[in-house]
Parts: structure tokens; C-alpha cells; sequence
């Protein structure tokens, strides 16, 4: 899918507007950077308020997860998915707070007892153990990511304007690490972290995990979709298709931790432009997000010490884009208030 | 003043009960700090949603703005007031934004011409240039304090339970710079930024008035109501006393940049204990402020490049406080989901 540029003229008239404003120039610091992105992903200066905000959230387990590199169980990830369905998890929480919609889809738990309205673009039940086994095989992986694409469009055509793709699913965080060690060309000890909460010996085994799944994919080279079928798995694959779709239709997408700016990293090679049509909302403390995020020139807006996942930091960061559009939509201009500017102007 | 303690049964309570919810303990990392913080404050665990939340905009004069020391000329001051009122500010796009009431005080505009329903408080027009004159003399000092307090009363009187205190005024980073170098026994050059937009020789032309000032004040001693009359202001003063009564009545404050996190600098050490009813919501790119942080124990919540005052920064921190209550009160337990938790556990 070829993905259209920002729109130039949108973005140089947010930028002179916020130089008329009252305030020396550059004084709102990213919210101006964030007010002149969203008119380039909108087209239109100012842009307006988002009407239809959506969290779509995708379980899935992974293989890796019984070889000891999570501190919870892989029965965590069906669990969760009724507590996102009755309202009482981090992200659903976070969700009404911003005025988000949520959607939850089970790509590839471990589990045949999900209810059906969550299992309908099921790919598989969990993905490979990626030291052992390829995630997915090429059918599946082509399955995850239409899904993802069909999912964007069902979105966007149900008029989301601002999108979010948030990740449940133990052991995840050894599946980015090892995709992002692959676009990135690092070794192990440079992309894995304490996940949702492992000790040094667990470290110790995430990073043998990741070494193992890298030497085994490494004769296969370097093409993103071997490397989403080789490391990846269904979840990650849906939420590359998401966000090239989403990306593709011009719609802003808001990053939250390791998994979904993995994800990015990947969509942004599998379909070059998609990154600008992303936000990096909050910054997480695996070290694999760093990797990714600069590989993408992102900064994230926010760092609160997150390590949970869901789109929980992407729902945090979402006042922000309100307050950037805010304020280039509604504040006085030098001219229009009386008030002087600087005194060399 | 005396200030009570923050209530510790409910920080402990609060504390306990996040370590029960539906995500590994602390992978909500400063949401959760916030939470407990504002269960201490309240009294209760989980501590209930603001109500009524106000920024109480302290707008004055320095007489070392006709020195060289800024980017804007010292008209603008009172220019903005008129703006604030119209609701064409940054400050007020972002209080309505965040569903915040505004209240604009002239405590020491260098103009006879604001409307009385701001001057209600004045202390006097400008206050004195402090590298050549006392800021204020002690019966002003004494009366901006008691000011801030009566407008603190009033404000928890109507039922504010969240303060913000918001500069405006030109020059107002220098008299900050002055003040931090002060109490922190920094010299001029440790503490002097580039305000709203100066250049090289603006910073040199504001370290050189800092100088002076402090040598001028050195002789007088460390007191802080000393350092108040001598390098203060009369809006830093009303700030402090503002501070110090919020915090005597047990109400979370919301810290903006170098200005607000000065005042509570000074009310700390006038009224020990003020800080623990304090957070602080924005890094400055004024050293000052990083100095005077690091002197209360606060790390900012945001760090988004912002340098405008008028209580900006502490506004775009809300909704992470509306959110740290929101998890406290609304998410599951492992228990009520159903969830298992660690492996080890």
C-alpha cells in the first residue's frame, strides 16, 4: 500500500498561525510540533477536534512464554480479556477518562473459550515459539495482517479519526525485542528488558530465548515479513496491517509501548511513510523501544515509568493532541489582542 | 502557619490496594505515585475526583524589565491580562480544555489602567529593580503574603479542592533566577536562562543584574522573608502566601515552570511541609527551576519543552492526576477478575 505524504501546506500554515499567537514564538514547545503534525495528518489548519477516538486492543500469546520469560502465566492473556470486557483493567479505565472507545480482539490466545464476539478474526491459537519455530507460517502471517488492515478500515469507515493499538499478551515484550533486534541489527543483550516485572536470572533466559530465535532466523534475511513470520507472531503481524491501513487512510495513530512502536518499525518497512502518521506517546523502560522509536525519529511525548502495555501510555498521552489542537484553533493572535511583541520585532 | 502531614493511613491503604489490581506491581510506575500522594492529601483511599479546580493567575510588574533582561517590553503585562479575560491565552484554551476555572489577579502590574475587578489586591504598581532596591518593603511584603493566603481562603472557601498559582510578568524569570540563587547559595551563573527568548547578550545582561542583586542582598542574610522583600516580588510574595495557606488547608497544588516552582521554594521554607501538598507538573528549560526541584524533592510529570508561564504546564498535567484517581477507584482486582498473577506468587 503506497502511503500519501502529510500535507505540506497544512503543516506550513499551522506553523506561521503559531507564530502569530500570543506567546513568544516556540513557547508551547511540542504542542506546536504536535498542533503542525495533526494539521498535516488532516489536511486542514487548524485542524479540528477528534470525534471518534478508538482503542483497539490485540491478545495474543506466543510459544516463548513456557520457557520461562515472563513473571506471569500465558493464562493471564485470556483472563485479562474478560476484565477488558467488563471494564476494569488499566486501559479500560484510561479509556472512559479520554473518551475512548474500546475494541477487543483475540488475533491468537492461547484459549478456545473466549466469547465470540472477541475471537471473530482469530488467525490461530497462540503463535510459535519463535527459538524453536517460525511464529506463523506465510498463510497465517498473510491472514494477521489482512485482519489488521480489514479492522483499520472497519474503524475509519465507522468514522475513528485517532486510532490506538494496544497489546495484551504474555511474553510479548520477547517477541518485540527479538523484531526489533532484527531491523536494528542489534544483539540480545541490547534489546531485552525486565518486561512486566522478571528478575536477573529471568533477564538471563529472555535474552538466550532472543539469541536462539535470532540465530535461527538469521540465515533468512532481513525482509520484514520474514521477519514478522520468523519472530513476530498474529498479534504483531494484525497491528502492522492496522497501522499501514490506518496510515494509508491518513489517520493518527498514537503509539504506547515496546509492542505496538515494534509494530511500527516493522509497518514502516513493510510500507515507507507509514511512521508519519504516528505519535510516540510514552516511552517505556525496555530497551527495545528506545532502539525502535529512534530508528523511527521518534521522541515519546510522555515518561511516566509505564511497563504495562494495553495502550495505556498512548491513552495518557491523548490530552496533548486535544490541547494542541486547542490551542492553534483558539488562541488570540498578537494582532487580534493588542498585546506588543518582542521588543526588536 | 503549621501544615498538617499528608494522611499516612491512606498512603498506605492506597499503596496496598494498587498491589492489588489487574496489572503487575508498579507497571503504572508514577501513576501509582501520584495516586498515593493524593490519597495522603485527601484523607481518603481511593481520594474522590476534583471538583472544582481553579488557576489563580498572580500577573506584577518588575522594575528590572527597563533593564535589558527581556525579550518583551514590560507593557505586555498588562496587554495579556486583557487577553486572560478574553479567553485568548494560552492559559485559558488549556484551562477550558482541562474544565478549569481562571482568576486573574493585578497584584503588582506597572498600570493604573486594569480593571478593577483584577486590581481588587494590589499591592503596588511594578516592584522595585532589585539590583539596585529592595523588591518590595516590608509592609508590602506583608501585605502580598496575606493577600495570597485570603485569596487561597477564598478560593477552598468556594470549593476549589485543585490550585494552580500562574505567572505572568515580564522579567519575572530573572527576579525567580535571583531568588533560587538565594536559597540554594547558586551563583548567577547556575541559575539564569533564556526566559521567553533572549539571546547570548540578554543572558549576559540578566547574569550581571542577578549578580547584583545578590551582592546587594548578601549582607541581609538568608532569611527567607528577607529574600522575599530584598529579590522577590510582590506577585512571588502573594504566590507564597497563596502556597502556604493551600497547603495549610490540605489542597493539592499543580506547580507550572521557574516562576510557581520559586514561590514554592520560598513557602518550603517559610512553612515547612508546604512541598508535601505540592506536585510539579512541567520541566522549565530555566536552570533555576531544576535547582529549586531538586531542593523540594519534585521531578516534573512532563517535560514537553514548554517556556510561557501563566501556568501552562501544570494545566497539561491534569488529566494525569483525573487519571492516578481513576485507577485507584475503578480498576479490578486479581480477585474480582478472575486473573492469575506471577508464576511465583
Amino acid at each position: 500500500m503506497s502511503i500519501p505524504a502529510l500535507d505540506a501546506a497544512a503543516m506550513t500554515a499551522a506553523r506561521a498561525r503559531q507564530d502569530t499567537l500570543t506567546k513568544p514564538p516556540g513557547a508551547l514547545g511540542r504542542l506546536e510540533d504536535l498542533s503542525v503534525w495533526l494539521a498535516g495528518v488532516q489536511g486542514q489548519c487548524p485542524p479540528t477536534p477528534f470525534r471518534r477516538r478508538r482503542l483497539v486492543l490485540f491478545a495474543g500469546d506466543h510459544g516463548v512464554a513456557a520457557h520461562g520469560v515472563s513473571a506471569y502465566p500465558a493464562e493471564v492473556t485470556g483472563q485479562m480479556i474478560g476484565n477488558f470486557l467488563a471494564g476494569g483493567a488499566a486501559c479500560t479505565v484510561l479509556a472512559r477518562q479520554a473518551d475512548v472507545g474500546v475494541r477487543v480482539l483475540d488475533i491468537a490466545v492461547d484459549s478456545d473459550h473466549l466469547p465470540p464476539s472477541v475471537t471473530v478474526h482469530k488467525v490461530r491459537r497462540g503463535s510459535g515459539a519463535i527459538h524453536l519455530e517460525p511464529a506463523l507460517t506465510g498463510g497465517e502471517l498473510a491472514k494477521a495482517l489482512a485482519v489488521g488492515a480489514a479492522i483499520a478500515d472497519e474503524e475509519i469507515d465507522a468514522g475513528a479519526d485517532l486510532l490506538i493499538a494496544g497489546d495484551m499478551g504474555i511474553a510479548n515484550t520477547t517477541v518485540a525485542a527479538a523484531v526489533v533486534a532484527a531491523l536494528t541489527d542489534s544483539p540480545a543483550s541490547a534489546v531485552v528488558g525486565h518486561g512486566t516485572g522478571i528478575d536477573e536470572d529471568g533477564v538471563r533466559r529472555k535474552q538466550a530465548v532472543v539469541s536462539a530465535a535470532l540465530e535461527r532466523w538469521r540465515p533468512m534475511g532481513i525482509d520484514p515479513t520474514v521477519v514478522l513470520r520468523e519472530l513476530g507472531g498474529a498479534d504483531l503481524a494484525a497491528m502492522v496491517g492496522f497501522m499501514v491501513r490506518a496510515a494509508g487512510r491518513r489517520t493518527a495513530i498514537v503509539l504506547d509501548g515496546v509492542f505496538p512502536v515494534t509494530a511500527a518499525l516493522v509497518a514502516e518497512a513493510l510500507a515507507p511513510g507509514t511512521s508519519a502518521y504516528v505519535v510516540a506517546g510514552h516511552g517505556s523502560t525496555e530497551p527495545a523501544q528506545g532502539l525502535a522509536l529512534e530508528r523511527l525519529g521518534l521522541a515519546p511525548l510522555l515518561d511516566l515509568g509505564l511497563r504495562l502495555g494495553e495502550g495505556t501510555g498512548a491513552l495518557l498521552a491523548l490530552p496533548l493532541l486535544d490541547a494542541a489542537i486547542a490551542i492553534l484553533a483558539e488562541m488570540a493572535t498578537f494582532g487580534d489582542a493588542g498585546v506588543a511583541g518582542p521588543v526588536d520585532a
